[in-house]
Formats: structure tokens, sequence, C-alpha cells
């Protein structure tokens, strides 16, 4: 009951910051931006000094090694941090745009203005550098948040909210505005997800286990990123040398992000021209290949030996690895099927040169991000030019693939009339 | 367990019928709305004799006379299901579509693609020229549907599905695209608001207590509609003509409309020149009046007599009835505060002729139309040239207000490129 009414009070306070918020003009929430910046480079040492507490706390109770690299914060991290908020500063204001004014015949002018959507919840675990990103997101779309970060980096994500509301109070906008749960409880979190009051959208990062408890049992709208299982199919009317260099990069630019092709589809008539080199390719760099048996048996002929055989799991596998399944299929249809069967609709490319096929890949795979002749790697905000991201959406309601500033706003319609009346 | 089993394979059947929709080309959508126009008509008798059946139980089970109204089908209303179908496939197909294509730094062409939101479940109460409407506009945006109509509607629901069922087929198109729930079973709709894996958003539409408990139970996103307590201000530099011709409307045009006015707020300083004429009015058409205490004083002593005194509870209440409650307020700030504070986010409206109040009253009333010089009953479907709507949305997420052909859709990215990689 205490967990409950500590949540609800700052549930009201958001609510009420997010109205002063929406009326904050451009300018105002820039200085804001910016003065959180300066005070996150200015306390330094301090934000520094908190984060060796969490990084030791986290050490003696036995963190793994990749969540203790998340968890920890360096004088080059911390200046990163301070950079986003002044590119967040830099990118246009979301909240105001008016478009698609159009005339009725009624005599009305209608269009659509962009609004902020009110009060965002972040859920997020380790990386203490979410505070001060989602804060900047939030802020610059005129949404108040409601951070809820790991308990491993509970004082990290203290000093760094006592940066936000230091920033905040200079520019004059409410201290409410970005709010950090300062408890570790975790029935935090169950309130923070029921509150439909005070929160109108909960945005969890992390791994897809908190994401799906979140979604299970969320009662606000939930803008949810769970696997990312991306393919590439090369097509037998694919250019080979524009094909190898994709599947390659696709693979190997990085083996940890949620981009990364997971499975490679071949279509027959070109497997013998391509898999041979780009099997060398994968190896050299110590990739492991799980392969149907035609690629299994094409490899061998190759000179490869017998590499792993695939099975059906791993078809539906997110390795995040230096891992790579491979299936030989019968063409463009096969692969489409195998892509919207096993895929998880995050990001799909083909390599082809064929119109009409490019166009069916374009039009018939159902996935946040579809492509052609590029390589699955540039599904990210930044590629995308949306300046920062606040996650990637796999969910196909309000915001699909990477979301930015637009993807924490919504459109009213807007009318403007001369005294007009229904009749 | 049976009714899980049944909804399940329903589930299971439109997923597939999903992906085959998703395919079709408009003439093949138009085709079927068109042959399903015509079996509606051609079966006029089967229907009405149905739904004949239909009344009867209810009138036996003494369904009261508002809900017998909107269950009763007529050869008129039979004519309109058909006319509404072939206004369907008069409309622009929004699959497809394609905007905002840029070249990026990288070289890749990033622009996105509107795509069908897959399976849509619609909930409805006892109307059945729902299920020709929403069938309409789910097949033409290329989803699939699954209707659970209410029970009292069973045997025309059924009948309707047969003339869908057979435009589908004369078109091609499978007929699992649009599916109704053959089972009066209350435990249908839990199983349909829970299957993620096979419905991608859920449609509620009826009373406030249906779509509330559906929304709490939901586990699939939900579109959702509650209240429309919608307000008409009058600013104190409103033209004064404009203000009477508008609060007129926007409460006496219909009185059983979401969009129509139950609360009119009026500027302190220009109440007398308005709200003696505009109570004429009211009383006139017989609309109920529930005042503040200010405008209680002054409608006495322009002759009313003593007004009835509006509650706390006034300010919350969508009536649907011929009821107003009235209030006298300091300007604008205080008019905005009381509609963000007591309305719905429905559709409000300002009368004033003042330039920089319109701008802070559009930008800062939080609802999902806001209107100047305008009546609130222009927010629907039809008057914003969506030319269907599958109802109106009171949320942020997605979409707010009228939801036609494409609220029904999402935006997937789409990148062109000619082999670029990451680098």
């Amino acid at each position: 009951m205490e967990i409950k009414d500590y949540m609800q009070q700052i549930g009201r306070s958001a609510r009420t910051a997010a109205r002063a918020l929406a009326k904050a003009d451009t300018h105002l929430k820039n200085q804001a931006l910016l003065a959180i910046a300066d005070a996150i480079e200015r306390e330094r040492d301090v934000l520094l000094a908190a984060n060796e507490r969490d990084v030791a706390r986290a050490r003696e109770n036995g963190l793994d090694a990749a969540l203790l690299d998340r968890l920890t914060l360096t004088a080059k991290t911390v200046a990163s941090m301070a950079e986003g908020l002044r590119q967040v500063a830099n990118l246009p204001d979301p909240v105001g745009e008016i478009s698609e004014m159009n005339y009725r015949p009624s005599g009305i002018q209608l269009g659509k203005m962009r609004v902020p959507l009110g009060v965002i919840g972040i859920i997020y675990e380790a990386r203490p550098n979410v505070t001060a990103d989602a804060a900047a997101l939030c802020l610059k779309a005129g949404n108040a948040a409601i951070l809820r970060g790991g308990s491993e980096a509970i004082e990290s994500n203290r000093a760094i909210a006592a940066c936000v509301r230091e920033g905040l109070m200079q520019a004059g906008l409410p201290e409410a505005a970005v709010q950090v749960v300062e408890t570790t409880d975790r029935a935090a979190v169950g309130e923070l997800i029921t509150m439909r009051d005070y929160v109108d959208v909960i945005v969890p990062r992390g791994g897809k286990g908190l994401i799906e408890r979140i979604s299970n049992e969320a009662r606000v709208p939930v803008i949810k990123h769970l696997d990312g299982i991306c393919h590439v199919y090369i097509d037998d009317k694919a250019d080979i040398e524009k094909a190898i260099r994709i599947a390659d990069n696709a693979k190997t630019h990085r083996y940890g992000t949620c981009n990364t092709m997971e499975t490679l589809l071949v279509a027959a008539g070109i497997a013998s021209q391509v898999l041979p080199e780009l099997g060398r390719i994968y190896t050299d760099k110590g990739v492991e290949l799980r392969c149907c048996a035609a690629t299994r048996n094409l490899m061998q002929q190759a000179g490869f030996g017998w590499l792993k055989e695939a099975t059906e799991e791993d078809w539906r596998t997110e390795y995040l690895a230096p891992v790579l399944s491979i299936r030989i299929v019968s063409g463009l249809d096969a692969a489409i099927d195998h892509i919207n069967s096993y895929g998880s609709q995050h990001t799909d490319a083909i390599v082809t040169e064929d119109y009409s096929r490019a166009r069916q890949f374009l039009r018939e795979v159902d996935s946040a991000s579809v492509m052609v002749n590029a390589s699955t790697r540039f599904a990210d905000g930044f590629e995308y030019g949306l300046g920062a991201e606040i996650g990637i959406s796999t969910d196909k309601i309000h915001a699909r693939g990477p979301v930015g500033l637009h993807g924490l706003t919504s459109q009213k319609w807007i009318v403007l009339g001369d005294g007009q009346v229904r009749t």
C-alpha cells in the first residue's frame, strides 16, 4: 500500500508536469536540455563515484560480466551522455507541427497537429545512460517521464536525476517533468504499468524476458521490442558482388545488435555461386554456420566438410552472436513464406536486380523494415535520420521500427472554421 | 475448453486469410465488396426474416426500446448497408501507399509503406449493420476480420455473414477473410481479446461498460471510444452571431451522438450578451439547463426563473440527451483548465475572433479534435472525408478521433539501396 501511494503521487505530479510541458515552447525545452548537459559534465566526478558504488555492489552480488559492462560509467560515457543531450536539443521540435490542412466541402478547414502523448513510463535494466537519453527524448517531445531503472544502477540514476532536475529548474520547467523512481521495490513496476490515469504509454527496454513480463501485465499501452530475427534473401537474379557484400555486412558488422542478420536465405539457382565465397568469409571471421541439408551438401562439395545441421529451432533463434543459420530455398515465394513464418517482423532484406521481385518482396514481407539491396544493419534511428531513438518497435500499432521523437507524439485533428455548423 | 478451441481455430484461419488479403490487389477487394452488396440486396427478404426472429426473441426477453430500435432492420437499412459497401469500394485503397521517400547520407533511399494491420477483432452490441460496415472497412484495408456481435442479433448476423462469404468466394478471396463468431457464449469474447498470436487489434463498439470491460481484460491492443464530453467555449472576443449559431447546433442538431456538446463554457465578459438568447433557443427546443451559480443569477435576472444547479458530477457527464450544463468562466485559461480537467479528450471548440487565443486553444486543449469557430458535430468520419469510420478513438496511441481505413493500417519502413552496407 505504501508503494502504491508513492507511485500514485509520482503519477499525479507527472500528469501536472505534462500539462506544463505541452505548453512549453521550443526554446525553453532546449534550454533545459543544454542545462542538463552542463550539469552532467560539471558533476562528472559525483556521477562516477555513485556509479562506482553501484558497480562494487553489483560485483559483490555476482552480476555477470556483460551486465557489469553495461552498468559501468566512464569519463567517456559521461561525456557522450552530455553530447547526446545537446544533439537532442538540436533536433527540430515535433510538437505543434501542422500538416494536411485542407478545406472540406462544408467549408471547414481540417488538418492534423502533432502533440505530446503526455506521460511516458520507461522501464529499463542496468544501463544508467538510458536515464539521460530517455529524459532528453521525452522532454523534447513535450512529455513528462517516469524512469524506473534497474536496482543495480540506483545510485547512478539518482545522481543523473539530480542533474536533470537542476537543468529543468534552471529553465523554469517543473522538476516533476522527469522523475526517477527512487525505490528498488519491484512492486513499483507493477503500479507504474497499471496507472492508466497517469501514464499514457510504457516503453520497456531490456531483455526479452523483462519485456514479455511487462507487456503481459500492463494495463497501459506498451511500445515494445521483442526479437530481431532478421533475414537476407539472395535471389537468383541478385548481383553477386552486392549479395556477398550485404550478406557479409548484415552478419559480421556487429554480432550483438537486433538488426543483425540471423538467417541467410539463398535461391537454389544461385547458391553455388555465392555460398562457397560467403562460407569462406564467415569461417575466416569465426562465424559458426548451421545449415539446411541442401546447404550442407553444397558446402561439403565445396570443401568445407560437413557443417552443422540447422534444427527447426534455429530458424526461430536470435543468436546475437557469431552464429548464422543458412537455408537454400526454391525462390522468392518460399523466401517470403520462411520470413513471415519464422521471422520476428523486425528487418528483412532481398538482394535482387529483378524489378517485379523487389516490388513483391517490399509488399509481402510483413516486417517493420523491408529492404532491397541494402544491409539490415541500416535499421536504426541514427541511420534513418531520427537523430536518436527511444527503442525499436516490433509492434504494428502506433510505431513500427526505430522510434524517435515522432513515436513519442500523436496527432490530433484541428478544425478551423468561420462559424460553420452541421445541417 | 471447447470455446477456446473454437476461437483458436477462427484465429488461425484469420491469420492465414490475412496473409492472402495483404497481397490481394485493389480490384479484387473491390470486386468482393460489390459482390457482397449485390448479395445483401438479393437476400433482403432472408435478412429481414432472420432479423424478425431476433427482434421477436428480444421482445420476449424484455429488451428496452432503444436496443430494439438498434436491432431492427428495415428494407431501407438493408439498402443502406449495400450502399455503404459500394461506397467503401469507391474509396482509394490505402494499402501500398508509399510516402516520404528520401535519400539518406549513406545513399539508401528511405520511406514508408502503408500496410494492413493483419487481423482485426470487432466486438459490438445489437446493431447488425455493423457486421456489413466493419467487414467492408477491414477488407478494403487488407485485414481479416473476426466479428463478434451481440447475442440478440445472432440470426441477423449469420444471414449477413452468409452474404459476405458469398461475395468473398465470387472474388476468389478466402472465406475466412471475414468470420462471424457463431456462438453466443461470452467466453468467446474472453478468448478473442487475449489471442495475441492471431489478433492484432480489437475495436469494441457499444456502451461505455462494454468498452471498459474489454479494455481491462484485453491482452491485444484496443482502439477504443469512451465518453464524448464535448465543450464549446464562447470567448469574450467571439462574434456573437457565430457563437449562438455554433452553441445551438453543437447541442441541438442531434442529442444522442458522441460529438454533441454537453457543457457550454462562456467567458464572464460576454455571458450577458449570449446566454439569454441561447437560453431561449434551448428552452424552446426542450433542453434542460444545469447551471453554475453565476449563470443561474444571470438567467434569473433575464427572466428565466431559477434554473437547475449544476453539480460537480454534471461537469463529468455525457448526457446523450436534451440536457446541457453551463458554466461561466473568467476567460480562456479557466476554460482550457475546465476542458482538460473534466472533458473526455474527444472534441472541443472555441468561438473567438482573437488570433492568439485561437492559437492557444488549438495548442493547449488535449483532445482528439480541437476546433475554432465550428460546431463539434463536425467530428465524424464522413465530415472529415474518411468516407466511413470504424469508430472514433479517444485514445492517444495509434489513432485519435474518427478512425477510417488509415486507422486500420500501419506504416512499415522501406529501404531501397544499390548494395549499401554499414561501415
